[in-house]
């Protein structure tokens, strides 16, 4: 994967307390103390201790505990193909940067894809005709027509940005989906991209941000890349 | 609004039993009585009185009762950019047709926004610009680019078709905020269909698949299309 | 299990044209043709035909296609703590009777667990005891004091009845969780219940509504009930 | 309401940047710059500015950029009537002690309605037949009968604790609904007291976390409480 353009991505915000409040869901299950006392307690001190016990909880598949932390990403320079797909996780906030709203001004920002980057030719005609996609909008508009329908000329390559939120739970399925090869490259870049981000500030998640094989411990595509094999060779 | 284009749709599915299931949800919450026996009884033989349970009980506010009844529609020439729009809503379940499987084999089906459609001169140069748009999308795809890239010169004007479901609480949200004046031109008559091919059938609902205000009484925009005063202009 | 008591469900709704949604939102992600054709098409009147589709699509783990049918069931006995857990899964719809509205007038309804029902001593002392809650719950209404408040006497073994609905993603979610057994023996009778009833009528479904183990190929369990090894043992 | 007992509560996370993930989530949606730099920019050191926008946003009934901040809350000496209703919100996410797995070592704690507690004469019985209950459930357990069983006999009085987990827009719907006089007393004061915990670190959200007839500009239920007119007065 080409990991140089594509997404740029930050982690703009997560919980203050984070495993803390983990600690405290997964024992409350479990415990006569009330929640009070056990965000309190002496263990919730200790990072060891607290993460010797989230580990356990979250292997044993009790996900909901982890739904208490949310992480809030800034998103840019991604694609609106790749956003359409992003927009289809239901369990996910978005706010996105409207075609409606925001009128381009000049060239408007686009992604390449790979494999079109790699053929020069194609490369050059792609900007070129990018170029005309642009004169065209800006005709559009200077004609009257209002941003919201000028948008139609508008081309999948055209960037978008976001503000994107979820809880652990669902970053953990998204990453499960869309690390696995099946997914397009970008968004497998973008979501890439968000678990390190993560990880960098919170490096025990790192083995639960995988695809969904490493989980598994095998493929169920029809046909594995490799990294896992199949259910069926397995069974 | 231009209804002679725009969206095909057509409601495929809906419960058997559509007024028994709400009637016997609505009384089994206030009842002593069974839902089997509730079910069975006499009172949910007679349209008339379970229409008017329904009423009162939606008209209050309860509007989970009506959680138990999903409606399906088949949607097609509706735009990309209106799907967009459309899968921003997370409490409806989406089969949508795949730019990454389905391969354009000829010219791609578009839409024309009416404002651009009403300028006879930017009409013809629209309609120019698509055929260019396809001849790129096949030289991309006749040299070996595959279709999942290929779509990045396809415009928000592309044609797209899904199947979608939602039960009747998210098709009277999704009417009070699509049908208001404020939504774009597409969406609104898409709305506007889904909902007509469900009142053929299910006549009472007419009076929830409406805009906002009419449900609140007043609008609650920055300004009023004057189909009812402001929030401020009432209070 | 013991079969001859607990929850009683009866499946009240399904959609019209069940498989044949299914088919058509299947195919119009993979097909250049509109859902509306779909649905007409010859493929959509051969029962064999769209089953082997479906089957492959659902095997693949395209879930979101089933998400199109939803089910509705009445039930009745079951237990408050019976109906605390059920209320926990969040992609379901429920109608549930109220404790605050629906006030008892002679001796509440209630379940016996198994486990206490097996002890005649027990059972005998159980019986007695709710015929005493009952008293108390009486007398505190018969004091003016509203049935809301009296509840608070009832106990978690009170009978109660709901009418609960989701779609097919959800049900086959509900049954790989709640089949296990693990889960408690009251709720497993009733996703049980649910499930045979549903099956009745769809016999497809068959392989899909079973415990989780079934569906991954190993128990993700810490202790496996030796309906299948561990994931330590076959990997 | 008696505020002297009921709900414990305490705000145990909120995110880091608060108000700067909100401000930057509402300036992508119309703004030509990218989300990185809106975080970065000098307005978003400038809290009165961001809150400025934010409040506009959020009044123009834009509720979706307040979904990037969710808030945990640990709760205890709530009643499991009271957690019953809670657990209902589904877009919250909850951890909840465990009647299953926690076994009641000596009296149970449980929470008295005022309706019943002034009234000395039924407030001591109730109280007595906590007691017995209290001796019911023990002599279940020592007979062998699980706690998932045993904990049959135990009453909706019974106290309980959970760490619950909702992003600003499920909160603000949660008040709406369960401030309102029609809430039964013991979740209106618990929802009260997540609202002033919270309100203690953000005051600007006083404003919205009201009864729903605040928000409305009047009362939609049958009867109006006295504190605001109800629609039909009004319109």
């Amino acid at each position: 994967m080409p990991e140089d353009k594509y997404a740029c991505v930050r982690l703009i915000s997560k919980p203050q307390n984070l495993l803390k409040t983990i600690y405290t869901a997964c024992r409350t299950c479990y415990s006569a103390d009330s929640p009070l006392n056990i965000f309190d307690c002496e263990s919730a001190q200790d990072k060891e201790k607290m993460l010797k016990l989230i580990n356990r909880v979250i292997s044993s598949g009790h996900y909901s505990t982890i739904e208490h932390v949310q992480v809030s990403f800034a998103i840019s320079n991604i694609s609106r193909a790749c956003s359409h797909q992003l927009v289809r996780h239901r369990h996910v906030s978005f706010s996105q940067k409207s075609q409606r709203y925001v009128k381009e001004k000049g060239q408007f920002d686009y992604l390449i894809p790979d494999t079109i980057e790699r053929n020069p030719e194609l490369k050059e005609k792609f900007d070129n005709f990018m170029s005309e996609i642009s004169k065209f909008y800006l005709e559009l508009t200077e004609n009257g027509i209002p941003a919201e329908d000028a948008r139609a000329v508008l081309p999948n390559a055209a960037s978008t940005s976001m503000v994107v939120s979820m809880n652990l739970r669902e970053l953990i399925h998204l990453a499960n989906l869309r690390l696995c090869t099946r997914a397009q490259t970008e968004i497998r870049i973008l979501i890439k991209r968000m678990c390190e981000e993560l990880v960098k500030e919170e490096e025990w998640l790192k083995d639960y941000l995988v695809p969904k094989c490493e989980r598994l411990g095998y493929c169920d595509e029809d046909k594995s890349c490799g990294r896992k094999p199949t259910k069926e060779q397995i069974l």
